[in-house]
């Protein structure tokens, strides 16, 4: 699976990943107020407002970046009827060529891991038919259980050819209480870094394993490190944009080759109709604003890698 | 909340909790040809079956225990069709009195562990109506991304007068890859401990707090120096029986009281059927013999106690 992420970032030119994670506050009122209207104030209403939302989106983007990342609990805070929006969006993506990193953070122990990776991105044996729950194409993985917790995602990565991306360093600003602990000698996030690699040496796909890491974009140091103790697995970078991160920082988190990793912004791309940088937001142009963001933000990263 | 859990356990003399962690290989055959021949090998056929399943089994325990534990990664897999299961599920355990504790493990940063937050314990505004997500009691918290994580989770249990429980040491076997690590001269679980501890500070309810921590069974001496490190955090015991865990065990979880631990178990009540000690397997006679592992467990416990 890692070889088409690969292969999608070569063919965009853009490691760029956008992450959908809707907010009523993002929701232009010309989506809400139709579905207030036609669903009353329900989590349905919200929820079809995060579909229309997205698709509208994806529609101006999915041919200028090779993935998305719903994050679920956005959709999950709307209960049944938001998680049925968060799998259309999924299905709406993958329609549309986009590859989809679940961002769901699941994490426990034996079968209970192994319900969750089937969950996101396996399937089940009911009688002769294999049932499919969310099928995404990757998923995020919490590792505070251990190898119990992340051994039964490797199966199912390989048994469904599916990738999963560990939280390694996190980008948020109390990621070091625990993450940046010192243990023999070095930072807990480094342990963690070594396991992933471990991890993934059973799952390589091309250059890379399935088996990547999540390493937050505001520790760009920490990111160099990192890029050396793991270098078979492809990171995902969050915290580009509204959480501090710049082109700049992102330099480390990259091989030589420009290839080993990929950027998420949510905020910075969904709410850029907002922004009167790209749009005069009384006009609530979602898509066209999109676009020029995730356009700007490519144009950064190149330059970036250029001038590094 | 936890004021709620402590009487609970007094009334019922039973500091038990039923994990609701259903598999299809536990489901009696009558249960499942009933639903497979009804929906035809789907998802749908599953998740009735669990939903049906969990009635049987709470049907036999309500009186007997103050609160049950479904396992969200056993519907999850099973996509929307499961998740409805689980809705119906808790909402069943609610109208019979039962505490819902919801084992989903979550954590994210900021507004993302809000939206979690919201999603099992609180409720969205959408427009002036406050729309409810899957309303457990409780909800399981995983700290690896720090207090940021944590956090929105304690805020929401203060608005909306729940509880949750957070990982501090969990019962797998490979839980000390990072759990255990010595930092600061002492194991990271233990600055875990002290951080539940100092987030339940401002969450008192009652002698406990409702920030409370999950340690597991089956490490007793670290439950013992756990108890100590966090006065105020009650603690969810998980580890019990199947995963080796005994009554004698479970002394050092427990104050002098007796109080301020619950312990769980899943498929020692749940598959207890399947077990000639409590019923002859053929005649599926789940509810009977989930009640008389329950009894069996109440008075190993009590026992236990006892004789410490």
């Amino acid at each position: 699976m890692i070889q088409r992420l690969v292969e999608g970032i070569k063919k965009t030119e853009a490691p760029i990943v956008v992450g959908l994670d809707p907010k009523t506050d993002f929701i232009p009122k010309r989506i809400l107020d139709n579905n207030l209207a036609k669903y009353g104030e329900s989590a349905e209403a919200v929820a079809e407002s995060f579909f229309e939302f997205n698709k509208e989106i994806v529609d101006n983007i999915y041919d200028l970046v090779p993935a998305v990342k719903p994050q679920v609990a956005m959709y999950e805070q709307y209960g049944i009827p938001g998680l049925i929006a968060y799998k259309k969006t999924i299905d709406y993506c993958r329609e549309k060529g986009l590859l989809v990193i679940a961002d769901v953070k699941r994490g426990d122990i034996g079968s209970t891991s192994e319900s969750y990776a089937l969950a996101h991105l396996g399937a089940s044996k009911v009688g002769n038919t294999l049932v499919k729950g969310f099928d995404a194409d990757f998923a995020t993985v919490n590792p505070y259980l251990g190898s119990d917790g992340v051994k039964p995602f490797v199966s199912v990565c390989n048994e469904f050819d599916k990738g999963i991306f560990v939280l390694v360093k996190t980008s948020n600003p109390s990621s070091g209480e625990l993450q940046d602990k010192i243990t023999d000698e070095k930072p807990l996030y480094e342990l963690v870094g070594s396991l992933v690699e471990k991890w993934g040496a059973e799952s390589m796909d091309g250059a890379y394993s399935n088996i990547g890491a999540v390493v937050g974009a505001t520790y760009p140091e920490m990111g160099k490190v990192l890029r050396d103790i793991m270098p078979h697995a492809f990171i995902l970078v969050p915290g580009y944009g509204a959480q501090g991160g710049k082109g700049a920082d992102l330099v480390n988190f990259f091989d030589k080759d420009g290839l080993g990793a990929i950027v998420n912004s949510s905020r910075g791309i969904i709410a850029a109709w907002k922004n009167e940088k790209y749009a005069d937001p009384s006009r609530e142009l979602l898509g066209e604003a999109a676009r020029k963001a995730v356009l700007d933000m490519k144009e950064d990263i190149k330059g970036a890698l250029l001038n590094r």
